[in-house]
C-alpha cells in the first residue's frame, strides 16, 4: 500500500486548522495547563514507564485529530506487521527485525518462510557462553592472561547504543572489566586507548555487518599492526561481530571468534542484537544484558499492542509531528535529568536523524520540504547553566525531560537547605517544565519570559538494566511510529552515499602521493587540491 | 548609542533581496563553487588559523552587503572599546573584559578609572605559584600525600570550556594528575567520582562567582560531609574561585586558598580567568596554560584590528546573521575532525545559545522573533555514520567543519588501501563539504542529493596550546560580533532566571515533607504536587 503525502489527507487540513487555533493567546499553555485533570487526560503508563504530555500544546480535539491520522495510516497494524518479519524496508526490500532481537518467547517469527528465531538464539547463547568464558578467565589473551580491556572497533550505529547502553548501566559492570570504544578513524583515538590498555589484556571487538567500514578497517588494521609490534598475536586477541559468509566471517580472517549480525536489523536499531550483546555481556555479565533486553520486549509488546490512545511511543510520534510539521519547531532537546543517561542524546540523534531525515516518500515521491528535526541534549541540571537561555527566550523547541524517582547513591544524604542532592535535582526537574509552560510577565522586557514552551516528561523508576531496555524500545518505536506517519522509509540511509563515493576519489589521491612524492593533484578541482597539498604540508 | 532593529536598515531590505536571488536555481553552490578564485576570494588566513568560507551560499555581491551592514553597526568599534573597558554589558552596567583575562602586554586596561591589569596578572601569578607548588608536592593533602586528583565544583561557565580545553589538550597532561568534573547537582556524578579518586590525594576546586550557585554550593557540602566521614579535613583539600569579597571568599570558610575572579567576566567567556587556570594550571602546568593564553590573545587582537573584510571571526559573524536571518536556517553544526576537540561543541552550544538566544534588542525594544540557534555537533568522521543522513538529504543545517593538518601520533603509520589513518580522516573532510554543496542527480529520487547545503572550514595547523587558544578567541569573537550586528546583548541572561525562582517554592516543599513526613503539598498545583509524591514515593 503507498500512502500520500500527509497534506493530501482530509485531517491534515483539520489539523492545520487546530494549529492556527492553538496559536491563539487564549490557548497559551499557561491556561492550557489548568485544565480539570490536565495531568490524568495527558499523562499514560505502559511498557513500564511513565509519560506526560500535558505541557505539550495540545488539547482533547488536536489528541483526537492525531489519533485519526494515525488511524488513517494504519500504524499499529504497519508495526506489528514490522515484528511479524514483514519487508517494511521497502527501498531495500529487507524487513526490519530488530524486535526480534530482544524477543525472549518461544514463539517464531518468519521471514522469506523461516523461523528466524534459532539462529537470533543460536548467537545469544553463543554470546553468553563467550561472555562467561572471558569473563571468568577461560578464554585468556594470547600470554594466558585474562582479558581486562575491551575495545569496541565500530562506528555510528555499531557503537552509539552500545555506549550509551552500558554509559547508563556502569553500576552494573564489574570494576574489573574497563569498556573503550575505537569509533573514529582519527589516529587521536587510537593513541588514546593503547595509552590507556594493556595489549596482553584486551580484546577486541571489530563489528561491521559488510565489514567493508573504511573507518573500522582502518581501526582494525592498525590494531593488528600496533599487536603485532608488542609481540603479540592479534588473531587470540581478536573477535568479529558482522554478516554471515561475509568478509569477516571468513575462516582464514584470525580472528579468535565471530558472531553474526543479521541483514534485517539495521545499524542503529541493532544495540539488542549480537552489536550490543558482545560487548554488553562482557562489561555487564549477560544476565544483566538479558534484563536490558526484557524490557526492550516489555516495550515492544506494549508498542504493538496498547491501543491507539494508550500507546505511549504512538503519541510521542504524533506529537512530534504535531510539533514539527504543525507548530513548525525545526530542533527537540532531549534533556536527561540523570548523568548516566548522558549518551542517551548522542543515540537518539543517530537513532532519529538517520531515520527520519529524509527527502523521499516510500513511494519515491519527493517531499516538498526535506523531513527531520535536529536532535541534541545534555543531561540537566547542566544544561539550565548552559543552552536554557535560548530555551527560555530565544528561538522555541520543544524539551523531554526525563527523571528518575530513586538514586543508585542512596547513601549520600547530606542535606543543603534541608534537601538532599538528588531532590535538588528533582526540584529542578519539577520547575524547568512549568517555567518553560507557564512563563511570566514583567516590567523590565529582558525579564519577561514568553512561556508557551511545550515539553514531556518521562520517568522511569530506578536506572535497571529494564528500565534502560525500555527507553531505548521506547525511542525506537516512537521513530518508527514517525516515519510510517509520514509515510517515509526510517530503515534506510541513502543520504551517506554521496560523501562516501567522493572520499574514494580523493583516497586515491592520497596513496598516489604517498607512493610518489612527486604526484601533483592536477586532476582534482582547485579546492580539493589546496586541502590535499595543506594536508601533506603539514602546516598552513 | 541605540541600534535600531536589523529590519529597519536599507542595507537588510538589500540583503533580503539578496537572499531571494541566491535562492534561484542558477546560484546554487555547484555552481558558486566554480567560481574563478572562489577559494582565494572566499577564504582568510588571521590570527594564526584558516577560514575557507567558500562553500557558504555566498557572492561578492553579498559580502559587500554583509560588510555595509557591519560597518552601519559599528562592530569593530564596539569590540575595541569592549576591550578597552567599556560598560558594553549594558543591562547589567557591566564591563565585559575576557580579553584582558589573556592580556600578556604591558599596557594598562582602564575600567572605571582603574587599571585592572594588576588584579588580573597578581591572579595569574598566584595561581602559577599554587599550581607549581602543588604538581611539585610542596603543597599537599591534610596526610602530606601529594595531590593527584584534582575535581572542578562548578556548572555551566564554570566547567564547559575547561572541559574543552583540558580535553583538547590531554596530551600535554602529566599522566600524574587526574582531572574531573563534577558539574551535576545528580548524586550519581558525585558517586562515580569518589569511586575512581583517593580522597587523600585529592583537590577540590569549587568555582562560583556568587559562591551562591545551588548545586555547587551543594555539591561543596556534600564533597565536605564526604571527606569528613573519610578522617580528612576538608579544609586542607578545597580552594575557591570566586568573587573577592564574597562569601566564598570569608577568611571563616575553612578552605586552603581561594582565587578571585571579577565582574567583569562572565561565566561563558570566563576559561582564560581563574576559572580556567587554576584547574589547566594544575593539569597542564602554568606554562602551557600562558602559551594557551597566547593563542587567544593573538585571536582578540586579529578580531579588534584586522580590517573587516580580512576579519575572521567578524566575517563568521556576518555569514552566521546571512544563513540564520535571511536564509532561515535554524541551526548550525560543529564537526571537528579531530577526537581531541570533542568537546568543543558542547563548550559553543552554551557560548553561542546563552549569549544569542535573546527576545529584546539592547534597547530593552522586543524582537519580532526570538534570537538564536540550536549549536550542536559531533566530531567526524563519527557524524557521517550517525546524523549526516539529514545533513545530506533531511531538513538542512549549515556546518563548521574544523580539520587540523598534522596529528600529535604520527607514530602509527599503518596504511589502508595506501594511506594513514589520519590520510583516512582528512579523506572525509575533504569530501564531506563538497558533498553538501554539490549534491548529484539520480535517476532514483531516493538517491538524489539535493546539495546547496552551506558549510565552512576552519583549519589549525596542530593540537597545540596556542591553537586551542586561538579557537576559543574566534568562538568568542564571532559570538560577541554577532551580538553587536544583532543589537542584542551578548553579555546577560535573564532567561536563566524564571526556572531558578520556581525552583525556591519546590526545595521548600521538600524540604518541609523531609522535616514532617505528615506534610502534604496541597499549597502546589496538580502538577507539581504530582511529581513531588511521585519522588518522596520513589516508584511510579
Amino acid at each position: 500500500m503507498v500512502y500520500p503525502p500527509l497534506q493530501q489527507l482530509s485531517v491534515w487540513k483539520e489539523l492545520k486548522h487546530a494549529a492556527q487555533i492553538i496559536e491563539r493567546p487564549e490557548n497559551h499553555l499557561k491556561y492550557l495547563i489548568h485544565q480539570k485533570n490536565r495531568l490524568q487526560l495527558f499523562s499514560r503508563r505502559g511498557g513500564g514507564i511513565f509519560v506526560d504530555f500535558s505541557r505539550q500544546r495540545i488539547n482533547d480535539e488536536i489528541i483526537e485529530l492525531l489519533l485519526e491520522l494515525a488511524a488513517e495510516r494504519n500504524v499499529r497494524e504497519r508495526f506489528n506487521r514490522m515484528m511479524a518479519g514483514e519487508k517494511v524496508n521497502v527501498t531495500e526490500n529487507r524487513a526490519a527485525l530488530h524486535t526480534a532481537s530482544r524477543n525472549l518467547s518461544n514463539d517464531p517469527v518468519w521471514l522469506d518462510g523461516k523461523d528466524v528465531m534459532p539462529d537470533i538464539k543460536a548467537v545469544r547463547n553463543k554470546i553468553k557462553a563467550f561472555a562467561e568464558s572471558v569473563r571468568d578467565g577461560v578464554i585468556t589473551g594470547s600470554t594466558g592472561k585474562p582479558f581486562r580491556h575491551i575495545v569496541v572497533i565500530g562506528i555510528g550505529g555499531s557503537y552509539l547504543g552500545t555506549e550509551f547502553v552500558s554509559t547508563a548501566l556502569q553500576e552494573f559492570s564489574s570494576n574489573a572489566i574497563s569498556l573503550f570504544f575505537l569509533s573514529n578513524v582519527d589516529i587521536h583515538q587510537f593513541g588514546r586507548i593503547v595509552s590507556h590498555v594493556e595489549p596482553e589484556k584486551t580484546l577486541w571487538i571489530v563489528i561491521s555487518k559488510s565489514y567493508r567500514t573504511a573507518e573500522t578497517i582502518a581501526n582494525a588494521r592498525q590494531v593488528s599492526s600496533y599487536m603485532t609490534s608488542m609481540g603479540l598475536d592479534p588473531a587470540k586477541h581478536t573477535v568479529t561481530v558482522t554478516r554471515k559468509g561475509g568478509p569477516g566471517d571468513d575462516p582464514r580472517l584470525p580472528i579468535l571468534n565471530t558472531f553474526h549480525m543479521f541483514d534485517f536489523i539495521g545499524g542503529r536499531y541493532s544495540v539488542t542484537s549480537a552489536v550490543g550483546a558482545l560487548p554488553l555481556s562482557l562489561y555487564l555479565g549477560y544476565g544483566n544484558f538479558e534484563r536490558f533486553l526484557q524490557g526492550a520486549e516489555e516495550m515492544d509488546l506494549h508498542a504493538g499492542t496498547a491501543n491507539n490512545e494508550n500507546n505511549i511511543p504512538l503519541l510521542a510520534a504524533l506529537i512530534s509531528i504535531w510539533n514539527t510539521c504543525l507548530l513548525k519547531y525545526t530542533s527537540n532537546a532531549i534533556i536527561p535529568y540523570c548523568e548516566a543517561l548522558r549518551k542517551l542524546p548522542a543515540h537518539v540523534q543517530q537513532l532519529y536523524m538517520e531515520s527520519i531525515g529524509k527527502q523521499v516518500l516510500e513511494s519515491g515521491e519527493t517531499l516538498t520540504a526535506p523531513s527531520g528535526t535536529v536532535i541534541f541534549g545534555e543531561p540537566g541540571t547542566n544544561a539550565q547553566h548552559s543552552f536554557f537561555q535560548s530555551a527560555h527566550q530565544g528561538n522555541p523547541f520543544p524539551i523531554d525531560f526525563i527523571g528518575i524517582t530513586s538514586t543508585r547513591y542512596p547513601q549520600f544524604q547530606q542535606k543543603t537547605d534541608g534537601i538532599t542532592n538528588h531532590q535538588e535535582l528533582w526540584a529542578n526537574l519539577i520547575s524547568q517544565p512549568e517555567a518553560l509552560a507557564v512563563g511570566k510577565d514583567d516590567s523590565e522586557p529582558a525579564r519577561c519570559f514568553a512561556g508557551n514552551r511545550p515539553s514531556s516528561m518521562i520517568l522511569l523508576d530506578a536506572l535497571s538494566p529494564e528500565n534502560i531496555g525500555r527507553l531505548l524500545s521506547f525511542y525506537e518505536a516512537k521513530t518508527v511510529y514517525e516515519g510510517f506517519i509520514w509515510g517515509i522509509n526510517p530503515f534506510d540511509q541513502f543520504g551517506v552515499e554521496l560523501g562516501k563515493e567522493l572520499a574514494v576519489k580523493i583516497r586515491r589521491e592520497m596513496a598516489d602521493k604517498n607512493r610518489d612524492s612527486k604526484h601533483a593533484f592536477d586532476q582534482c578541482d582547485a579546492i580539493t587540491r589546496f586541502y590535499l597539498e595543506t594536508l601533506f604540508k603539514g602546516e598552513l
